[in-house]
């Protein structure tokens, strides 16, 4: 079956497009759109990113950087493989006590003048309903749902262990949420499957549910192998090798250690041509000193290292600054969201990424709080605005994310792709069309001395798209409110996902492309043992 | 006993605080600092404003401001004095049918010309303890606690019309909170108190509950007089003469309508060197345009026109260009808060006033629900966070708004006041000195092959201080968090409440300045007739 895909090169045919347009399908897609699931391409923000560094502040954190790579280097566990690439590049490569970890000390500049020669600024990754394709990169902007929670809260409410089928429903809910432009990855662990098996059911899910972008496993070399020819049989090889239609988060150790799992997978993604997300997953104060401008310096350096080493896997693959940032407590060591320094970090590092020259990837809506509470949200507004204001390309977490992380909740999914869909809309800017200036609206009103707009010519003209319509705010008035029942806003959002889920109907898939990853899951989980840790 | 007052030059004589500090209340301010209730000064911002409009976006608006004024001009109701000002200063009056509604046309460029050549670029509003003095304009931000709702939901949790008990109650808590650097004005409406004598006990609350600098009465002419002759017993006279010691909220009647009442009380403030907030109150679609563009058109026309009257009353007088912008939901007609298109209306408005040249406000923490859920949280964190970036130099409504502006919650203010905390913590910007820069907090961890940096001589010389910690987010484990009874982010909130008010402690006033205030509200009450609306 696989073969059969060579041939193959537009990702369209794949899809089995043309199988869709029962009459039962149309109507209940022409529902769909009248009850707010218009799909919304990628952002592609007309608006400046802030800066909150300016130039002296940024020359000085790469300065520090290139000074931390000489001096200090990176440590490389376990992959021989990967200490000799740095060393072919001109890398001072130095094993510690223990032989399986190297200092890889740099001369200045050189991971940049790597990345900088061959990593592209911008990419395109490759949706199976090319409607759905991404550019990552620019001025563009892309969300994808919440990553790893081993949790989750449901339909059923309980906070209870993530299962397949749940994920499912997260991939599914992804797929109707307009401002989700990209399917993620691991939206839930799901715990019911050996996690010597896992990846496979999850990218099956994300190409069988959705027809948006997805991600692949990095839990394991052999993982992302599986995950590239799983794409192949959805995309066909030639496309896989000529294009991207994978995107992979690759944390690293931080402070300033790769370790072999990780670059494992960012070898074969690399290799493969797929993107790589090299991201510090940092909390500030454990992984990372407890000042900003310290956490950028060490942040920049340990993406220096990574990104070069893609291009040296592949020159021209794929790959993006990443950083997931996080305060912690210093009294209990507990990760928190929202608070301000986290946000600089963003901010900060969007703009080192700019300068780089490649798409950067952090932020979402991250929140400490239990609940889809005042908290929650606090907390993942003092994330999401300022992951857009700082031009970020690549959002994970951006709806879902609850409870540090822990928890994929269904509610909080809901809620959070509203406030997505707002910063998209918030993207756009201002208007400053004639229609936009609105001049002989004014005119109108005032020249016949009117005292409002409500009948004018132009609140006519426009008024159903003049405002964002929030699909969970209540907006009623008080007394409306107490009589339908005094709902919380986490009510309103359960409804929702309710009913999303009843709506949804799966995009239409090829075939062959079903028969061919049923074949290639059933061959891999017969052969694998099962491991549930 | 206003004739005493006469000859005293410095507030800080006329507070009384040299009666302070026995050996009881040192004690409980030193656990108040312990307890997070150390006040902080106004924001001087470090970061730069975000620009929402180019260059060529702000000079159309502007045209389009002036042809406004000069096509259509604005409408003063009931007011001869106002327009003969007008007139004089070269603008062309004419009688509508109406010979009490007079249309006021004016040569392009003319108010502005006004403004600019006399009114403060930033001034001092004094506050009678000095370290609360706050400088509005500039890189500075100044927080003031909601504005004006005749509901409160107070410690008894109930929704219910405001008193002068919960007004006071809220005056102290806007005391006891560290980012809330002004004690605002009608932080509720205390209805138990006759309309014509309300605005005396809410001015005197302010001088006696608080030592923060506060806001006088714009609901009659008269009112705004007895304000200032409140202020006058406290400051004197001659300080009252040459200082700012009062601001005050001026709303136009959109679109482009300025009445009797509100310009009775700019002249009165104007002409006594007191600051007026020329504000549009905007729900765009009913007092503006749907398009944010028209909107800062009307928003630029109507402000032109309030704040150069106040030039004509009082050469140099400040003013301050304020909008209050909303969206409505067309659907409903309700108003709707959080939405994208106000926060661009606060990021275009803010850009205006800086050409303009006098200070900004808007913002707050704005919101519609009826709880302090989620959907408060969102729609606040979306007005907030685009007022702090705007560079809005005061903040009305920073905390405690609840419900559309209908209902000061006393839950939602604690929550509030958290984020301002944060935007202030934010507006720091990213510390690049060489502590910030940590370069010897990686050096000493990596260097000697650490992997965290919980033990660093950096991070213990700065974890006390290296986060902002949120008074209420709970960032506890899952498991503590359900042993401690699951608690939501109000119930915590709640609690804060609760105990500022019972830690309270009313700053001393001069036993004179007292005096002098009871024996004119007494005069003035037995003189007013009660009324009710």
């Amino acid at each position: 079956m696989a073969e059969d895909k060579h041939t193959k090169q537009d990702p369209a045919e794949a899809t089995g497009r043309r199988r869709r347009g029962s009459g039962g399908a149309e109507a209940r897609r022409a529902l769909r759109k009248d009850q707010g699931n218009v799909q919304l391409p990628y952002i592609r923000r007309k608006i400046e990113p802030y800066n909150i560094l300016n130039e002296e502040g940024l020359a000085l954190i790469e300065a520090n950087a290139d000074t931390i790579l000489q001096e200090i280097g990176i440590e490389i566990r376990e992959d021989a493989e990967s200490v000799e690439l740095f060393r072919k590049a001109g890398a001072d490569c130095q094993a510690l006590d223990d032989p399986q970890k190297v200092r890889v000390r740099f001369p200045k500049g050189l991971p940049r003048s790597i990345i900088q020669k061959t990593a592209p600024k911008s990419f395109t990754q490759h949706a199976r309903n090319p409607a759905r394709t991404v550019e990552i990169g620019g001025n563009n902007t892309v969300f994808a749902p919440v990553y790893g929670p081993p949790f989750v809260r449901g339909l059923d409410g309980e906070r209870r262990y993530g299962t397949i089928a749940d994920f499912r429903d997260l991939v599914r809910l992804t797929y109707m949420a307009p401002a989700l432009h990209h399917s993620g990855g691991t939206v839930c662990e799901p715990v019911d499957v050996p996690v010597s098996k896992r990846h496979l059911d999850m990218v099956h899910a994300h190409i069988k549910y959705s027809d948006k972008p997805f991600m692949g496993s990095v839990t394991h070399p052999l993982r992302a192998e599986d995950s590239v020819s799983m794409a192949k049989l959805t995309f066909g090889d030639k496309f896989v090798d000529e294009n991207c239609v994978l995107i992979n988060l690759i944390n690293v150790n931080s402070p300033m250690i790769y370790d072999a799992t990780m670059l494992g997978a960012l070898k074969v993604y690399a290799r493969a041509g797929q993107a790589t997300i090299v991201t510090p997953f940092i909390l500030s104060g454990a992984m990372s000193p407890v000042a900003q401008a310290g956490t950028l310096t060490q942040v920049l350096a340990e993406v220096l290292a990574g990104a070069a080493l893609t291009q040296l896997c592949r020159p021209g693959a794929p790959v993006v600054f990443g950083v997931f940032a996080s305060s912690m407590s210093m009294q209990t060591g507990a990760p928190t969201f929202g608070t301000p320094e986290p946000a600089m970090v963003i901010y900060g590092a969007a703009q080192l990424a700019r300068r780089l020259g490649i798409p950067f990837r952090s932020g979402g809506s991250l929140c400490a709080s239990k609940l889809p509470d005042a908290q929650a949200a606090y907390e993942s507004a003092q994330t999401l605005i300022p992951t857009l204001m700082a031009g970020t390309n690549f959002v994970l977490h951006a709806a879902g994310w609850l409870e540090g992380g822990l928890v994929s909740s269904f509610d909080k999914f809901i809620m959070d792709v509203d406030q997505c869909a707002m910063m998209q809309r918030f993207a756009e800017g201002i208007d400053l069309s004639e229609n936009g200036q609105a001049l002989d609206a004014i005119r109108e009103v005032r020249g016949s001395n009117q005292t409002h707009f409500l009948g004018s010519a132009h609140t006519r003209a426009n008024f159903e798209s003049a405002f964002y319509r929030s699909i969970v705010a209540n907006n009623d008035s008080y007394e409306q409110w107490l009589a339908e029942g005094q709902k919380r806003t986490e009510d309103k959002a359960h409804g929702l996902a309710e009913k999303w889920l009843k709506d949804y109907e799966a995009p239409a898939l090829d075939q062959g492309v079903e028969d061919a990853l049923g074949e290639f899951i059933a061959k891999k989980k017969a052969m694998l043992p099962d491991a549930f840790s």
